[in-house]
C-alpha cells in the first residue's frame, strides 16, 4: 500500500484524512507533521501553504497535488525537490465556485447592497435609482479557466467585459487584450477582477499606479476593485490610499499579503472594504480528494496528468 | 399635441417628467394632481401604484401603461375605465435587473455572505467548509418571462432549479411544475423564489402550511425564501414565526404588505431577515419613458400593444 501525507498547517486536517480514506481506499493516508511514519513510504503529498523544508524530507516523493490552483507557495520553497510533477486542483467544482464569489461580488457593488444593509439597520426606506449592468464594464486580470468562467457567467447577465492575460484569448463576447495592453484595458475597466496566478511578474501588479489607471466613466464615483487571485498582487497600502483619496470606490479582497490577516490591519475595519477570508473558491473535501485520488491513478498507470505545473512559467 | 400625464403618487416625479420629455418630444407631458391642465386632453396615462378614482378623471383616456410589471393596484381600483387598454412594463432592461436580484440574494444566502460580514465587523477569520451550487435547489414561483430567465441563469451558475406556474412552462434544463402540483414543487425547493403577480389566487400564498412543505434536505437546516414578487402573497406573522421556530432559515424581502414598511414592523430588524425596499427590479427612467412611448406610438399607428394585460387573469 502506498503512503500518502497530507501538509495543510492552516486547514482542519482531520476533515482532510477522513474525506480521503473515503475516496481512496488504496492508500495509507498520513498527515504531517505528527502522523508521518516512515517517511521513506510516503510516495505521494498533497499540500496547501506547505512550509519551506517539509517536501524536501520525503525521500521517495513521486507527485505533489496542490489543493488549490495557486502554486506559488510550494514553488516558493527553495528547497522543493526538483523534476516532482506538480498538479494543481483546477476541477469544475472550483471554478464554478470562483465564479460564484466573483459574480456576488460584482452584483453586491453593482446593486449597492452594503448601502441597502446599512439602510435597513436604520430603518430606512430609501428606493434609490440605479443603472443598468450594461452600464459597467467589469476588467479580469487572468484569464485562465476561471477567468474565463466568470467572465462568460458575468457578460450573460448583462455587463461588459474585458479581459487581459498574458496571451490574447479568444472568447465569444469578450474583448480580450494581451500582455502589452494593460493601459488600455485599464482605461475601459470600471470593476477590475485579479484571479492572476502569483509569479514575479505579478507581484505587487495592483498598486496606486495601477488604480489610476482604471476608467472613471463608470456610473460610480471612482473604480472598484476585487482580488481573488493572489495577496501577493495587491500593495495593501496603496489600496487603502486610493479608497481613502477616492481614486478608488470600494475594493471586496479575499486575499492577503499576510493569512490569516493580522488583527491590527486597518482593512478589516475599512468602511469601503468588504473582506473574506481566502474562501472565494473552497471547494470541498470530498470533491478535491476524489479529484487528487484520480491524479494519483493516472500517476500509477502511466496516464498524462492533469493541470501539470509549468515552473518556469510559475502556474 | 396629445396630452399624457403621470400618476405616480410615490416616486420623484421630477425625474420622471424629464425623461419623458427627453423621450418623447411629441408628447405634452403632465403630471397629476399639481400639472394637469385640461384633462379632456389627456390621452395617455403612466402611473405606479395610482389612488382609486384618479384615471377616471381623464374622460379621454385611451391607453394605461403601468411603470412596473404588477397591475394589481391599477386593476383594484373599482372606478377604473373599462375597455382601456392598459400595457405593463417589461422590457429586457427590467428582466435583467429581477434576475441580478434574484442571482444576487441566492448567492448571498448559499455563500453565507451575511455570516462572512458579521466575521468582517468582530475582526474573525473563520474559513468555514461550503456546499457547491448543485447541492441546492432553488425553485421559481411564477415563471414568465422574469421567473424563466432568473431560472436559466441561476442553472447556469450551477444551482439546481425547478419552476411553478400556472400552466406548465417547458425551458431546458428546468423542471417544471403546474399549478396542480404545488406540493411536489415545495418538496423539492430549498431556496423558495417568489416572482408571482399579485392575484386573487396568490394573496397569502406564501403561510406557514406552504412553508412547511418545503424541502428539508438541503444543506441548511431549513428552507429560506425570497420574495420580490409582491407583498401581498406573503403572510409576515406567519414568516416571522417560521424564522423564530426554525422552520425557515433565512428571508429575503423586496416586498412587503404595506409599503413603505411601516418603521415599526420587526421585520427590519429580524436577524434572519434581509429587506430591500421593493428595489428589486427599479428600471431607470430613461430606459422605462423610451419603453412607454413606443408603446403609444404603437398606438397611434395601429400597431399591436407589448405586454398587454388580461384583466380576467389579472396580469
Amino acid at each position: 500500500m502506498s503512503a500518502f501525507v497530507f501538509v495543510l498547517p492552516t486547514w482542519p486536517v482531520d476533515v482532510w484524512t477522513q474525506a480521503m480514506k473515503a475516496a481512496a481506499p488504496d492508500l495509507d493516508v498520513r498527515v504531517w507533521p505528527n502522523h508521518l511514519g516512515r517517511v521513506e513510504d510516503i510516495k505521494y503529498a498533497a499540500a496547501w501553504l506547505p512550509p519551506a523544508d517539509v517536501l524536501k524530507g520525503f525521500p521517495n516523493l513521486k507527485l505533489i497535488c496542490s489543493l488549490g490552483a495557486g502554486v506559488d507557495a510550494i514553488l516558493g520553497d527553495p528547497t522543493l525537490p526538483r523534476d516532482i510533477p506538480i498538479v494543481r486542483v483546477n476541477d469544475p467544482d472550483l471554478t464554478t465556485r470562483m465564479s460564484e464569489y466573483i459574480v456576488l461580488h460584482v452584483l453586491m457593488h453593482h446593486r449597492q447592497q452594503r448601502r441597502l444593509g446599512a439602510n435597513q439597520k436604520l430603518g430606512v426606506w430609501d428606493s434609490f435609482p440605479t443603472h443598468a449592468a450594461s452600464a459597467l464594464t467589469v476588467g479580469i486580470m487572468g484569464m485562465g479557466v476561471m477567468g474565463a468562467d466568470a467572465a462568460t457567467k458575468l457578460a450573460m447577465l448583462g455587463f461588459k467585459v474585458v479581459g487581459w492575460s498574458r496571451s490574447r484569448k479568444t472568447i465569444p463576447g469578450i474583448r480580450c487584450f494581451a500582455e502589452n495592453e494593460l493601459d488600455a484595458f485599464l482605461s475601459q475597466t470600471d470593476i477590475l477582477v485579479s484571479l492572476l496566478p502569483a509569479t514575479k511578474e505579478t507581484d505587487g501588479i495592483i498598486n496606486r499606479a495601477l488604480i489610476q489607471k482604471l476608467s472613471r466613466k463608470g456610473p460610480f464615483a471612482a473604480p472598484i476593485m476585487i482580488n481573488a487571485g493572489r495577496g501577493r498582487q495587491q500593495v495593501e497600502e496603496d489600496i487603502i490610499t486610493c479608497l481613502d483619496n477616492g481614486e478608488l470606490y470600494a475594493a471586496t479582497l479575499d486575499v492577503f499579503s499576510q493569512e490569516p490577516l493580522p488583527r491590527s490591519s486597518p482593512l478589516w475595519s475599512h468602511p469601503k472594504v468588504t473582506l473574506t477570508p481566502h474562501a472565494a473558491a473552497d471547494s470541498d473535501p470530498e470533491t478535491i480528494c476524489r479529484y487528487v485520488h484520480q491524479q494519483i491513478q493516472n500517476f500509477e498507470i502511466g496516464q498524462p496528468l492533469q493541470n501539470l505545473v509549468d515552473r518556469k512559467r510559475g502556474y
